[in-house]
């Protein structure tokens, strides 16, 4: 009965003799359910160098919060990154951790213990109080610069001029600054970012503004203008749908890879898998597997997708 | 073993005899799990209103797509809430269901064949291009109006003038344009609203913007300004991070009740438990229990909660 | 381009006026995602009766530690229900709750602290250790009389004869003695009934038996002489997969709902949608919608279930 | 006011350079999230075999039907495992895989078609009906055997002596046979081995019997016989209970990573945290981290976890 049947066989890696780790991720193509997604998202990720495509990355904040922030700082500055889009919190954390670490913490903490230490929770990750007063003075300082000339600006104006002001290698910004990578944060009010920038109108200029058409513009054309377009997605939310309500423009994403924990039975856009955006026109469908999704948290997976895709 | 455990019986509901409502719901509170979770909402959402407290609700835009719009519409006109912060898609899709309906659709449908046929899907619902045809030319004309006298304007302004051109009681824009209630959306790009204002620049005035520190001014005092404050979060994202970090300002929230399908261990803000954000000082610790958590998808029990503590 | 959409509007319930809860049972069907679904759950769960069907109810243990074990003891008490599957701890749990109730608890508890108290935490709630010590004793007398004359005997017979000895209307193992419902659990040492039987192996008789062939052979024979089935598996594990795989000896059972917060993208039994089963035969492929599945947590929405489709 | 916040910073793999397989996997422990339980749960493996621990793996029956098969097979040849827990599904699709592989296949396929064609669908697996025609064969074969001269057998020994039949080294089975692990899998009638026991009692013999009191009574005394125990659960269900009740009568395992996709807020014991182990005395309540669990799907981080801690 199963003479139509000329898919592989299903066969795990053999950890007989030396490992090999390229060996192995291989093998996750024909281990079955989410390995088997895995796999597909690598080879993904490598149709899209091959075509030359222009890749956008959109991830969440806590992308940032975590230790996959200096991952994503690895591939603006190699180039593998052409557009980048994320929420408001990356901002102020990618900066902070220019001069102070996130600490390693614990899911279970006690909250009004840590409130009355001065630590925030942020998962299983700690962040000290003190990491906001000194953002607070560090953007002070910058915002005067940043709103010198112009009283209005938009969020990638302010990622770019930020990140020019930041010189650690691993800062999302200032690699995306040095390599003309564009930010797109469209509500960039949406955390520490926007807390202080309250207190700068509040205090010195109540005219500063942030203007978000004109981003919006610029990321539309982005895709336009591009002969061929992959989007990886780490997480969902405002980030994952800019991409893919962009690309809609051309015709299409080429190229998509979706790294998830969404659930797909809620009817949430983060948890929507990326057949759903092929009705609306916003991944072309096509002959060959150009979408796949890989439902894991992204610390697991991510680091395996770039080196099994974007490294030497 | 047990002399110290004076906490309820765990017991179900007992549909033997004539059925009665509220006598299940309440039953839920010593069923277990989630359904005790439930009951702790409604619990809370009553003391929001015991409290006079300001009420602010958060929603996805999918919320919108499906029939809690409706219900929502419903909180906003009895006067139960104050504040409404959602994405953009939830203005987009309220305005189009002023005219035209979204469909009963499903989950497994073939999405090229849908592309042929026009038909966008979004879950398990159905909705034709032709909406988004509609829509665009309902935009235009509010476009001019809405930039006549000036150029730069914010989402709120946005929401509450569209809001005053419809004429559906089950609108929530219209809703809270009549109640005077802001609707806060800083994204609000990311959705069809954000492809008409480009085509709107491009073609007929591209010196338009939005602007959106303003709004988060006003956010921020909405929370200052109240003697109490009740957040109920309706799916994550930027609308649920949103409430939390504004009443930040005033303290933490005093009253917090999530629905989420969110997980917890994948770091985000979506999936964070309010716990966490008592350690940010987003809500405030109490003695009671002042805040809980459903994971449960909303509409499921969205209605349950409403008929439960926002009904007569 | 929508003159094919023949689908009923979305559209959520109306809260204005007074409540009516089977009209907002009702208005589930139109308000889209899980609600949806549940509205599907609760018309299959009518035609089950409509077509006399045998319905079969598989549940896993929890169900039997919250207070869902009064609403399925409803259910077999009141004729709804021909065939109970379900795993060991519901027995435990059912024979306890007959003399000493569960307590509600929390989930985060410090569990040190709870283990020297001697409090078992079951999710949210609390079973103080006596309540096994009581267990064991009960469960002494029962075994002497249950192996009296036979040396090896059944899970069925276990569950029947020890429902005999018990005098609560609540418990579904007295219901299920009392109406005819066999109750099946193959791996009946999977809780504190398995302990007990060690002890009572080691202390008093070391030849006694559970032997499992002859109830899976009665199992898949309820399946064969019936002329319909319907299957409500509550939660997944090993009840749910007895179910559907017995009812694969009659080509598969004709009405199935899940409800289960199952991954089906972990490739599990548990997460397994319904139509995975009709590609093996074991859910029949009907041109009516014959099966669905609710993605929630049961104790939200079982009892939803009962009062829509098994409640006067 | 962060004097006293001494753990590592939060910092991720750099991939500058030439790739280091073990240097990532390092870098997972201050990446925060899910990475951090993977590298917590590789370093509690390696603490199980610093501490010479009697190690139990327990598996739900879809980790055989994928890859992982393989990954089991090897850990049992090299002398990791001392007990293996699984279902009954796990035995027959080994013994099928001796003979012909399952076929990589697609989540989303057309049941009924699957079903003309005799094609079984197991996630993104593909199971031709012709592998249970060899396998009904085979194991009528076996049958014969096992039941030759004791009519009443345990799950153990059938696991054992059809292992002996076997010569695949790839088979868990075999290897398990080879190197005297017992396999538990009290629920053996939940897969087509059941069904061809049916069968098999129909047409040959039907006083054939499997006891299950026997096993259970073995397995509390694997654990009472080790010095220390280790266990390690990939998915939930009867296995991983199975393990930690027994562990129960030696006050608690030493050592436990959970590998699960299970929800905690269900109240099920797939979804329970380790720490609800321990207010039941089935894992040690210790100063040091001696248990762990990491949300994931299996086939993604199983593989990791071998390669971090089971292999050179
Ligand atoms: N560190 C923070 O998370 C942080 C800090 C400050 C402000 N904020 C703000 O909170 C708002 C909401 O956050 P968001 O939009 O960045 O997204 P989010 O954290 O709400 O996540 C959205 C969805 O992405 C998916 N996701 C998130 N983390 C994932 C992971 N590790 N692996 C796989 N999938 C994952 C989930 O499905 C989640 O529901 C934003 O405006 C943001 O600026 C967040
Ligand atoms: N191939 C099969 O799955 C198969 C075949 C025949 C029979 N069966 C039978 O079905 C019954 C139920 O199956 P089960 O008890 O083996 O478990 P299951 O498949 O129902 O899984 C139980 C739980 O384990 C977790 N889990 C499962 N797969 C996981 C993964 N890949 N990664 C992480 N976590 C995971 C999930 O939380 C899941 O709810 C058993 O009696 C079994 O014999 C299964």
């Amino acid at each position: 009965s199963d003479e139509e049947l000329t898919t592989p066989d299903v066969q795990g890696y053999d950890f007989r003799g030396e490992f090999d780790f390229q060996k192995m991720l291989e093998a996750y193509a024909t281990t079955g359910f989410q390995a088997t997604q895995l796999a597909e998202a690598i080879d993904i990720a490598e149709q899209m160098q091959d075509a030359d495509a222009t890749i956008y990355l959109t991830c969440t904040s806590n992308i940032i919060s975590s230790g996959l922030r200096e991952v994503v700082a690895y591939l603006v500055r190699e180039g593998y990154v052409d557009v980048l889009i994320t929420t408001a919190g990356s901002l102020a954390e990618d900066v902070i951790k220019t001069a102070k670490p996130f600490k390693m913490g614990e899911w279970d903490a006690d909250e009004a213990a840590l409130r009355e230490q001065g630590i925030n929770r942020l998962g299983n990750l700690f962040v000290p109080s003190d990491r906001y007063v000194w953002l607070e003075e560090y953007l002070y300082d910058f915002f005067e610069e940043f709103f010198a000339d112009e009283k209005v600006r938009t969020p990638t104006a302010f990622a770019r001029e930020l990140g020019e002001t930041l010189d650690d290698p691993n800062s999302i910004l200032k690699q995306a600054a040095d390599n003309d990578v564009p930010v797109y944060c469209p509500a960039l009010t949406d955390a520490e970012v926007g807390n202080f920038l309250y207190y700068y109108r509040q205090g010195y200029d109540s005219e500063v503004g942030i203007e978000i058409l004109d981003d919006y513009d610029s990321l539309i054309e982005d895709g336009m203008l591009a002969d061929t377009t992959g989007l990886i997605a780490v997480g969902g939310g405002v980030p994952k749908h800019h991409a893919i309500m962009t690309n809609l423009f051309r015709g299409g994403a080429d190229y998509v890879v979706y790294i998830s924990t969404g659930m797909e039975g809620d009817g949430s856009l983060s948890g929507a898998p990326p057949n759903e955006a092929v009705s609306w026109g916003k991944i072309k469908d096509d002959e060959r597997t150009n979408y796949t999704q890989v439902e894991a948290e992204a610390t697991l997976v991510f680091p395996l997708l770039v080196a099994g895709a974007f490294s030497e």
